[in-house]
C-alpha cells in the first residue's frame, strides 16, 4: 500500500516543526516518511523524542548522511538551525533529492541581506538563486516547478498573507506599514533557556528584537516585490504564555477613502480560491485558538474613517501554516499532489 | 463517494463534546453527517458556534425533531445534558435509530443508584437494561451487538482503564482504593461560570465534590463487575489550569509482594491488542500533553515496596478517550467499521 | 492606633479592582476601611467574596447607603460600573466626601464626548468640570486639591505615560501615532462571559473593538493636552492569556533624527523624581512580569534608524498602577499622606 | 531608622525562594538585609537578577565569603542547593551567626536516613543535632531558642499540616495514609531543564519520582514524632502548569466513626490560635490561588461515611508558607519578633 508513495526524509527531527512534520506526514495520503535524523538521538526511536506519537510510527533516528538519506527519499525537509541547513540542502539537492528547507539560509534572495541579517556569508549563492520561496498563494507556479522550497517564516507568514492584498491593490501608503506581531512560545525552539522556564515565561508578556528582528528583511522583500518598489516596516515581535499562534495587527495609512466594506471586498476577491486562508465575514477579527492545530490563516480587516488607518489582524499555528503544514502544502505542489492533501484536517479546539 | 457512508447526526452540539466530534468525524473514512441540532442555535451554521471549522463544513444547525434526524441519520451522538438525552435516547431508540450517548443517563445499571446520585427518577428502565456501556477494552463484544451505547464519563474511562488489570488479574486489595483525579477546564463544560472565569481558573488549583462527584457510582459499577464482588473507592477530581487532559493517580494495596516488573507485565499484557491503550515502558509514567488531542490512555504502573501499595497513573484527554473519540471507538464496533477507523490520529505536541 | 487615620469606604466592591483596592489599603500606614458596599452581597463578610483576605478582615458589605456611608468615610473609592458611578459621585460628593472614581464616568472633559462614546448622556456636568484626570505623573498639583478624582483606564496609563515624554517634547509626529496594547483577563473584569471561560480564553490571543473601543478618546484626550493641540490615535486592544498586565507598544514617527541613546536620555529626564516610573536601562524592554502587583510603569524605548520610528513599549500591572494602586496614589495626594504611602511594595515573581 | 534593625543576608540568592526572601524582608519590620550573595552574579546588582525589584533596592552580589558575612549579619537565609548548604551553614553557625537553612540538609535528624535519600554523606553530625525544625506551628518553642533551623520543604509543610491535627488526635489509622500532593514549576527551581520549557510545561500534567521523592523521610519523621511510633506513607508529587501553589490531598483510614463535622472541629481547635493555619468554614476546600502570594495554609476536610476515609486538603504558596515565608516565620521566633512581622500580607487575586 505504501509502495506507490513518495518517499520523504525529516532531517533535524527533534524540534517542534519535526514533530509537526510527523503529526502531518503519518496521515498523508501520498507520502510515507522513511528516514529520520537526528544527531543526537541517533539509534533512539523518535517516540522517545515525540511520546505522543508511540504507537504510531516505529522510525528510528539516523545521524545525517546525505548519501544515504537520498537513496531512502526523493523528498527531504530540512528542520536544521540555519548555517547548518545551508550546507545540508546543498548536499542533498547536489544528489538529486528536492528539498524543502524550513531554515531561513535561503528565503532572502540577497546574500548581502543575508549576511547583513545573519552574520554568515552564505555559501551557496547558485543554489540561493535556484530556490523558491515557499509562500504558495503567492508563488504557486513557481513552487510547482522549483527543486529547492526556502519555506517562510512564522512572522513573515503571517505579515505577508495579512499585506499582500492592500499592496497589490495599491490601497495603502506601504511607507506607512507597522506589523506588531505576538507569537506562542514554540516560536522560540525547544531549546531550554531562562526566558522560556515556565515560571519564568507564564503570566508573562513581553516585545523582543525590537527593530532588529531577523525576519524583519524576508517580509520586506515579498513586500517590495508585490509593490514593484523598496517597502520599508516596523516590525515588533513579543512573546505571549501559549504553545501555539501567531496574531499579527498590522496598521498601515489608506491611500482610498476608508471603507471596511470595500477594504473587505478586496481582501475576499483576491484570496476567493484560497483554501487556506479564511478571509472572515465582515466585523469579525481572528483569534489563534481558531487556528489551532489547523493550516488556516484568518484574516480581518478594519479601515478606520477617524485615523484613515487600515487595520489588518491575521493568525496562524506558528507550527503549522507558519512552518510544516506549508512545507507540506509547498511538497504537495512540487510533487503534483492535490495542494491540499492531507492538509484539510479541523483544528484542536479547545 | 459519500453517498455509500453511513449517515450520523449530531445532537446538541454547541458544547466542546460535539465540537470534538465534528473534528473527528469530518474525517472519518466511513461516516458522514447529515445533521447536527442545537435548540439555541437553530438556523445558524454549526461554525458560528465552532469558528475554527469554517471553510471544512457547511452544515445548519436545526431544533431536535426526532423524526426528522431518523430520517436522515441511522445513528445519532447525543451530546446532551443528563435528564434531556434521557429522552431523546428513548425517543431516537423507538425510531430504529442507534444511539450513542454521551450524557450519563445510561450508565448505571441500577436505576436506583442512578435516582440517588442524578436526584431523577429514570423515566425508561427497560430501555437501561438494553444500555451497553460502552468501554470497549471492556465490553467490545457486546458493544458491537448493542442499539443504544452509554459513553463512559471522562474520569471513570481514566480511573477504570488503571483498575481493570490490577483487580482481573486480583492484584490489589479492593477495599484500599483511592482514585485521585486530576482534569482539565473543558472537563466542566463550556457554559460560563464564575468558578470557569479565566482570572479565577487560572493559576488556580482545587479539589471539588470531595466523596461526592457523580462519577463515583459509574466507576464502582465497573469495578465491581470486574471484582465479582461490590467495590466502594475514594474518588477525589480537581480542577487544573489547563484546557484538555486528565490524570488520574490510583493508589492500593497490594495483595501480592510489590515488583514493579511483574505489574508492569500484568498491565502490558491486559493490554497487548489493545490500539488505544499504551502501556509505558517500564518505570515511565505518562502526562496529559502526550495524549493531547488523540484517542490514546497513556498508564504507568509502580509497586511499591515501601508501602506495599501500586501506583498507577494514567493519562487521556477528556474529550477524545474521555467522550468523543470513544464514542466514535463505539460507533466503528456498532456499526462494522475497523475499530481504529478515523481515530488513530497523532495527538498536538505542543 | 486606627483612631487617627483616614477613614475610607470602598463602593462596590465585588469586582477585581476592589478586591485590589483590600489588598493594598489594608496595609496603608494612614488609613483604615471603614464600610465597603455591595448590593448583591449585603449582609455577608468581604472573605466570601474574597477568601483570599480571610483573617485579614471581618468587614462585611452593606449596600451603599451615600448618607451612612458619609458618615462612615472621609473618602470613597467607587469601583462601580460607568453610569452607576455617575451618580454615587455626585451623591457621595455633595454630602462632602472625597470621592476616587474608578470608573470612566469622570474621565472625559467634554461631555459631547462622553455621550458619543459611552452612549448615555452625562448627568452631571456641573460636577464634570471639577474633577481631575488622577495620572499623577501629568496632574499632580491639581489633584492635591481636587475633591473628585476621575482614575485612569488601565489602557489608558499605559499609553500616556508611554506617549507622554515624546509629545511634551516634540519628538514624534503627533499625527502617526498607532498604540498596539495586550491587556490579561482581569482587565475584563469579573463577569463570567464565554470569551473569558477558561478553556476559550486559555490559549487564544484576539484584538478586539478594533478602532472603536472606548479609551480611545481619554488617551487622545491626554495627548492632545501635552501637544497642545488635537492629537488622534490608532488604538487597538487585545486579550492575552494571563492574569494580569498590560503591554503597550507604541509607534510615531520620529520628527528628529533618530538615536535611541537621546530618545531614553529624554524619557530618563522626564520621569527622574517619579518613584512609580522606572525608564529601563538603555537596550532593554519591559515585561509584565516584572509590574505584577506592583504600582510600577517599566519603559523602554527604541529609536529605529531604518524606519525613522520611534517604538516605546510600556508595562503595568493593569489592577495597581492601571487601577487600584493609582487610586491609592491620588489618595495619597489628596489627603496629604507620603505619595508613595503604602504603595511601594514589590511585585510578585514569579 | 534602619539602625537599629537586625541586619541579616541572603546566600544564593538568585533563585526563586531567594527573591521571595527580598520581597518580604525588603518590607520587615526589624530587620535589613545587608548582604546577598551570588557566585553567578558578584559584582551585579540584585535587580538584574530580579528586574521587579528594581528602584526598591540597591543591593549589589557579593560572592560567599563567611567571614566577610559575618560581620555584616546576625542572621543569614541560606538559599542554597543542598551538600552547598550544608557546609554554608556550619562556616556561619561557627562564626556565631543563625542560619534558617532553606535546603534539605539539615532537616532529616538521621544522618544514615540523610545518607540514603539525599546520596551524600552527612559532614556536620554534631551540628545536625543542634538543628531544629523549623515548623512553628509544631515546634515554636524549640525554634525560638534555636542558632539554626532546618527550614521545612514545600511538599512536607502541606502534608504534615493537613495531618498533624488528626495524627495527634488519634483519628485515623497511621498506617493508610496516602499523600498525593500537586505544584506549581517554580516548586523545580529556576534551572532551565526541557521538562520546564514553557510549551512542554504548559498545557501539561504528570506524576514524577513517583515513589521516590526526598520528600518522604522528612513528612514520616515529623509525622512519626507526633504519632509517637513509625509511620509510612505514599506519596506522590505531582507538576502542575502554573507559576506558585501546591495543592495536597490526603487520605486515610478514619479509625472513628466518620464525622465530618467532628472532623473538622478538631482541625479547628488544633489551629485556634494559629495566624497562618486558616481552617476553612465547614464543606469548604481550599484553591491554591486564595494563598498565592501570602504566608497562608488553607486547609478543608470531610470524613466520608461511604468509604470511611478522611480526605484532607490542603493548600499553600509553595514560595512562601513553603519556603521564605516560613523561613521569615522562624526568624522573626528565633529574633524576638512578633511571629507575624512583616508576614501578614494579603496574597495576590487573581
Amino acid at each position: 500500500m505504501t509502495k506507490d508513495k513518495l518517499k520523504i526524509a525529516i532531517v533535524g527531527s527533534s524540534g517542534y516543526t519535526g514533530g509537526e512534520l510527523y503529526r502531518i506526514l503519518l496521515h498523508h495520503p501520498g507520502a510515507v516518511i522513511t528516514a529520520v535524523t537526528s544527531e543526537r538521538s541517533a539509534g533512539k526511536p523518535i517516540t522517545d523524542i515525540f511520546p505522543h506519537l508511540r504507537g504510531l510510527t516505529d522510525l528510528v533516528c539516523e545521524p545525517l548522511d546525505p548519501a544515504s538519506i537520498a537513496k531512502k527519499a526523493e523528498l527531504v525537509f530540512l528542520a536544521l538551525p540555519h548555517v547548518t541547513a545551508q550546507e545540508a540542502a546543498f548536499q542533498m539537492h547536489k544528489l538529486g533529492v528536492k528539498v524543502v528547507d524550513l531554515s531561513a539560509d535561503y528565503r532572502l534572495a540577497d546574500p548581502v541581506l543575508y549576511e547583513k541579517w545573519y552574520e554568515h556569508r552564505h555559501q551557496y549563492p547558485d543554489l540561493l538563486k535556484q530556490a523558491v520561496y515557499g509562500l504558495p498563494e503567492l508563488h504557486r507556479e513557481r513552487i510547482r516547478k522549483a527543486s529547492l522550497i526556502a519555506n517562510p517564516g512564522c512572522y513573515p507568514t503571517s505579515a505577508i498573507l495579512g499585506l499582500a492584498p492592500a499592496i497589490a491593490k495599491k490601497l495603502i501608503d506601504n511607507a506607512t506599514i507597522v506589523v506588531d506581531s505576538k507569537s506562542a512560545v514554540s516560536g522560540a525552539g525547544r531549546s531550554p533557556a531562562l526566558a522560556y522556564h515556565f515560571p519564568e515565561a507564564n503570566e508573562s508578556l513581553m516585545a523582543y528584537k525590537v527593530g532588529a528582528h531577523r525576519h524583519t528583511p524576508e517580509i520586506e522583500q515579498e513586500l517590495s516585490l508585490l509593490a514593484d518598489g523598496q517597502v520599508t516596516i516596523s516590525f515588533t515581535p513579543h512573546l505571549v504564555p501559549m504553545n501555539r499562534g501567531i496574531l499579527s495587527t498590522i496598521y498601515a495609512k489608506l491611500s482610498v477613502p476608508a471603507d471596511t466594506g470595500k477594504l473587505h471586498a478586496v481582501f475576499q476577491d483576491f484570496y476567493r480560491s484560497e483554501t487556506f486562508v479564511r478571509v472572515l465575514p465582515l466585523g469579525q477579527f481572528p483569534n489563534v485558538r481558531n487556528v489551532r492545530g489547523s493550516n488556516f490563516c484568518d484574516i480581518g480587516v478594519h479601515a478606520d474613517g477617524r485615523t484613515g488607518r487600515a487595520v489588518i489582524v491575521t493568525a496562524i499555528d506558528n507550527l503549522v501554516k507558519g512552518a510544516s503544514g506549508q512545507a507540506v502544502q509547498n511538497m504537495n505542489l512540487m510533487m503534483g499532489f492535490e495542494e491540499t492533501a492531507g492538509l484539510k484536517f479541523a483544528g484542536l479546539f479547545p
